[in-house]
């Protein structure tokens, strides 16, 4: 274990950390030495920490049980515990974004799953099989606000995951998207514990989730965003002409988002055609981001699963496809003028803790870590 | 009630034929007298028909228990025992074709819930509150085919129901829709008894509902298409220049379809300006269709309810409104070039049964019956 | 309607409020004229003091909308507004005994939902078909704490209800249970909004219901208790040699808690002789309450419906009977020592709000109101 | 692979069988060589056979996709492909005595997850921690029935797999139930696909399972029974003085059955002295039955779980401890004279294949097979 990093989690006693600290156990690259939470937690024992809200199905990894947790509004706490840490600290916008910068200024760096940051102009946001050149902002960062060693990553919301990566897996052959229409059916594990009352999905769903319309609708622009350094400057992120429309539902599902997606492509590209529903797929099937090609330790391989069933991707049966990692997708159809799928991810491991250790991951391979 | 209609139903003992059952019982206009279904109940009580598969939660209405049932594939059965026929008939599309034919022969009128005959050029698809005038199809057919009191009507599948009325009353301002994109959540009752299984239903979602997409796509062009009858010929109906694009969900909710929809209006007509939120809702609020304006005994008043609550509609909440015949929407979002809405409709009762009870009281209304 | 008693709601914004707020619409005898709660939402009208937290499936009923919520914590501000209050109220159980009897001296009957008072020995806890010559302890109460016209009066738990009436039913013709053993399996709507994580209901059951065990064992006691008053002294209210043992569950169901019963007699009362399959279910099936011989407004008509399928009683089938006020009981089996069956009732209806009106109801029949 | 033995499994397209596709993959003893269905999946690809009604969460494995299926009902098609068959063949009781019966005619080894020879006098019905000598039934049944090397040993039914064990700890230590009272909640995965519709799944519980309780009640009388072999003629094998009275529901839950236990001792045992709570709880932590000694591979270490929390075991969280094979206990209560507690276990594998699978291995380590 000596050669492994030494990892903190910031909000260890919330859904997010529980998460972590369930998906970490046994990692062959790192090692949770530092658990970290609101001041009412400081102090005791984990298992105390969590006791009456552990909300996991497997329990608590015997480790951390006695792992006596810090006080994770204090970063100087984490000194000497930990060589970076992975944040689902709870709080304002203001707080969190404060904190996780108070944790880079201290010299660690800071993979988070807040959304604080995401739209902070020198804070990449990353989905690895994506964008992993956005990673060259972070010196930028460094210089910008004086850092050394830390500095603070992103990842993006659960509820983009289920469509991401088979968009972009079209947009690397020339087929780039002008107008996606999503609509997310999103498991209940999203908004932790308690969360979702059972009164709101027992014989129903809620079509609507609060804030993650926003979200879905623009978050993908900065991810597919290019990149223009300049004099470490950045010069631009964004992804113009790319029109997002979503709507965010909730369905009584303990895990994993399925997205119906309609998907219409930029015909003024150069040299473009419409893509066949054979080409579509075997750039699906073919499809193999960085991660994959670096053999990071949590990519999924395959990254997407073209299911060819007409009624998958199903939560129950599909989520765990790679550990929990991989995207699937089925229902491909063809309108002629657009393409229109059905899409699914593990929102708590793809779309939260798994996605974010994933993200440390390839720091790793690239040096940041 | 010996001023009331006496009423057939033919598929008694399935599930649409249970919901006729329960819905008609008390109605002021209407009383069932004839119980008809396969050879193997025929000659037995309805209520020994149905043991076993009697799905509905509320009881058989004790007028019907000891009902003996008919064999619905022999129309002179029916001869002196009701006026006209509710078909939810069992068989292959050309069984029931054929069956329900046969009666209209034998001088019935046929309101059926099948889909056999909704393509049939000369028999009308009806919603109520949008196309009325298509029953002037009737006397074409009629001629057509040699009937002199008997005729077919049919209504459309339950996965449209939830936002035809809405668009409708839009179209009727002028706002004429170019392209829908509609992903449903549909609820397990509309697949009868035993239907859907539970295995796919906890903790789970179904991406697919067979030939529902289909039927989601098409029948809308024909409802809202332009009838043109000359010289007792019908010269078109169709819906020129409306794309509709569908993706048909099975969700664990007992009642009600859920549509979250995308709606772009045809820019190109006559004195087209986009219209403001408020408009649209105005237009919901103040829409009166033909049954309401003639007062029918179910129809429901208003025919569309629009609820400002941010997470409305929901199934269980709202499925019931307007006794379960009224469509209501919520989550109206402007995009600039296009409206986001989510509807919602009971799919046993406006979607089914209800909705062709409906259709019969415009048939009396209107002199059909 | 000026000759309705006009009703108060303590605890009006809660889940058990806001279910008198819609059961008491068009209530013949009752109305609700004054509405209180927490002083966070005094001086609010009704429909913005529960704002997003209204869970009822039916809307806020027209006259209340407006309403503006009283102190419920403050008596005095119910005079001039009241005849009588339903207590709803949320507190400490110091705290609710405490305002109850504040209610009470100020002169308004009280009639509690809460377990705070059930037992106080000097407050009976009253089922309307079992003990309704329990009220007679109401002038030794007033004589006790010197009232006036004020009064509290309790009903039992939801959790018992199920149960109670048909083993009371037994009980009456001389069949007295001296062991009976209760499974639960009781809804979610019993703990309120948002009350039961959903990551708890999906794919799950939770088999403990907190302080729910200790009631369902000790309430039937003071409930089935012989009553002696001497010189209006209450010299005992107790139910010996009965023993009760509970396990209460939480199963994913709305509305309707069920009990699956195993039931001993007491073989050694005089005459005593093993009923007959045929008496249980005759005894059952003739009961009549004292609610059922006044045709009080709410009382269900049976009291009693036991169902002969094999599979019922089932929550969503039958925990509407009698509008949600009977018990539905079926799967009885005979053991040859003892009878086992299963019995439902609906736990906000029956179970809370509507055994309380239905309590209100008597003590109006009765004079007491 | 070379020396592991063959596996056969009839029945293999149903719900059991693909539970024994799955749990076999990677088996360290045994290795499925043989597939067996009805005439009309015989001659094709097990892919082919089971398509569209797989519904196992994972995929079929990669090793039997292509594995054409065999006639089950004609023992001769296995000569060769297998040296022992695991059975869940389907059809009426008598044919499946009959088949099971061919088969160890016909020289194999025949492990049955079916009732039909459950109470077959020479037929030994066997939960491996329990009841393991029962075995030496089996060269009787050989000598009875003019055998060789074949032979037929059956599993019990899942409902009773949940409370067995934990009793029979208690029983190695002393303490014999005479009174056994059991409500069970179980999962609708026992009903294999499509099994338990929907509509009676959602917002509901059904207090019945056809068959079941008569199972539970007498299944556990011929396990704990006593095994009297006198000449090799099997003189007693029976369980007096236990009386077992069983409620089965079925409930909204994916796998794992539930059962609220009520347990009684029988008192006239020689040196009987009623247990205490840390005695219960410290037998069942020391429990270790021969699977645990004999190191099966499926066996789970330990057999019994007791979890302290007051609201466990849960389905969702509990049913897959020790691989899903160890039974979970909780919520121990002491009235005194008897004791309460909740067991859960995994009822498609302890309760169907995996406890099959665990006799095989029993068998294997004993020389049987």
């Amino acid at each position: 274990m000596g050669n492994k990093l030494r990892v903190g989690i910031l909000g260890a006693t919330g859904a997010v950390g529980q998460n972590y600290a369930v998906l970490l156990e046994n990692h062959p690259w790192f090692d949770i030495t530092y658990l970290a939470a609101s001041p009412k937690s400081a102090g005791k024992p984990f298992a105390e920490a969590v006791k009456g809200k552990w909300f996991m199905d497997r329990d608590i990894p015997k480790s951390l049980v006695d792992l006596v947790v810090g006080d994770a509004g204090h970063p100087p706490a984490a000194f000497g515990k930990c060589d970076f840490v992975f944040s689902s600290y709870e709080g304002t916008k203001e707080e969190i974004q404060k904190t996780e910068m108070e944790y880079a200024k201290a010299g660690f760096p800071v993979v988070s799953n807040n959304s604080a940051h995401r739209w902070t102009e020198d804070v990449p946001m990353i989905i690895p099989e994506i964008n992993a050149y956005h990673l060259q902002i972070i010196p930028i960062q460094q210089d910008n606000r004086g850092f050394t060693n830390g500095f603070v990553v992103t990842k993006p919301n659960c509820s983009i995951q289920s469509f991401m990566t088979p968009v972009y897996a079209l947009m690397e052959q020339g087929y780039f998207p002008r107008e996606l229409n999503v609509v997310t059916m999103q498991a209940v594990s999203g908004a932790g514990y308690p969360g979702v009352p059972s009164l709101d999905m027992i014989d129903n769903i809620v079509p609507y989730i609060g804030g993650e319309e926003d979200k879905t609708e623009k978050e993908p622009l900065k991810i597919f965003g290019d990149l223009v350094v300049v004099d470490r400057k950045i010069n631009s992120v964004s992804s113009e002409g790319l029109k997002i429309r979503a709507r965010c539902t909730r369905v009584p599902v303990i895990d994993g988002h399925t997205a119906c997606v309609t998907l219409q492509f930029d015909s003024s590209a150069h040299n473009y055609s419409y893509p066949s529903l054979d080409n579509v797929k075997q750039i699906w099937e073919d499809f193999e981001g960085l991660p994959q090609k670096l053999s990071l330790p949590s990519a999924p391989n395959p990254a997407i699963i073209y299911r060819k069933e007409e009624n998958r991707p199903q939560p129950r049966k599909d989520r765990m496809a790679g550990n929990g990692m991989a995207v699937t997708v089925g229902g491909l159809k063809d309108y002629g003028d657009r393409y229109s799928f059905v899409g699914l991810s593990h929102n708590t491991i793809r779309g939260a803790a798994g996605g974010a250790i994933l993200t440390a991951e390839l720091l790793k391979a690239k040096g940041y870590l």
